[in-house]
């Protein structure tokens, strides 16, 4: 199989680096794939909400990152990629010891790309999907 | 007239001041009013994306907080409010020296109440609608 | 002022002419202006949902074309429109002798252009707001 | 396995059969079982846009009433449903002999239950996804 942009995981990594926001929150890319691209970050208590959960705003940007990567692995190399527009359902509290953002895409135009990002709350004996994302990313 | 909580204002800035992502990032509750509600950000280099733009994410954190708390003023003393989803439409690039997001209470339900949320950046130029919401909040 | 489109009404009418659903369900384009387009439905038993009130999925079908028109009055003579993606929070039972919908441009793009649509149920007593849409469509 | 309502299927055959736009539109209740509905509806001319394809929001009122009955499923006896919000992308052309909206329960809560509709469109070579929905439904 070959793809748009052979170095699409290399290309996603530089330009995730670049997303200062995700050093002030500290989260990182945990996996790359044609398609299919994961976000990680820790709990932390500055990242909260009056109950003491991640912030949904929290929770949105790291699906968000990751459904626009997500996107961008299907792209010819030398795309970038922005967010027209998304939808979140939160469908429990966001409390957990980490959480992950897996988006897949799940149409991907010349143009646009729609993408959808489940949300889950990691802890020692659970998993549980917080949230889910339904969105649109555009190649510029 | 008379509201709900006579102390709206108190109560949502009390709640405000227990989000800890809001200290994080710099953001302040400008303006309570019944059924309206502001939160400001100004400008951080640590806050954006790939392009130096502010992050999606960060734009939906306050234009979140706006709606959640423009729906808590008008709820009864005691009450407590989580998003239940929101939709997002990003319409220009996040560039401005500050930001503001400016939620009003589309309809008030006793469970339910649906709030909507303009983000505008600021500059000394222009005041430019960058983001909308639409979303739902519950009372708890 | 000048228009994209000096014949924007003439075409939106041309064009709407062709929905046939439009036709099935009894709604007519009552107003088209730049940017603003309404479309207008009286009541029938045969589009309605369990309870006896309109389907969403009609309110819908109304909401989506007015908001689908209303960004094609900003755009060149010869484009062609069609519906990305829509947001509608119902707000309040379907009940009404007829129902309108208002659709205006937030912001139209070369591509891409943001609408929001209100749906308003009428009766002799009143007009209350019944949904509200947030959609992206797209020039073709 | 014991269901809230153990009558499930036929109390959701039955609401349905009250849905008057369904018998306009020509749609039926192809698959019912807890917490995954199924609502097929052949093509007819009169059900299209200025294209000659399924409208959008013929595609929502199919996919809404699918994810209506897919929470209803879960509810206990007695129990009604509504729509409280949904958002759809549109993800291609809506051409085909036929349609069938898919709806799952994402997360069914004892007032809102979150549900996802996939739409296909169905012809002699192949079954296409023209359509994806994310929405919230209310016990009432």
């Amino acid at each position: 199989m070959t793809y748009a942009n052979p170095n699409f995981e290399g290309d996603a990594r530089t330009s995730f680096a670049q997303q200062s926001v995700m050093n002030l929150i500290g989260a990182s890319l945990s996996l790359v794939q044609p398609g299919v691209v994961e976000i990680s970050l820790p709990y932390r208590a500055d990242l909260t909400q009056q109950n003491g959960y991640l912030h949904a705003g929290i929770i949105t940007t790291i699906a968000d990152s990751a459904c626009g990567y997500a996107a961008f692995t299907l792209m010819p190399a030398g795309a970038g990629v922005l967010s027209v527009e998304f939808k979140v359902n939160l469908l429990r509290p966001a409390k957990g010891d980490s959480f992950v953002a897996r988006a897949e895409v799940i149409k991907a135009g010349r143009t646009l790309t729609v993408v959808r990002a489940d949300v889950f709350a990691l802890s020692q004996e659970r998993r549980s999907l917080i949230a889910t994302m339904q969105g649109t990313m555009i190649r510029v």
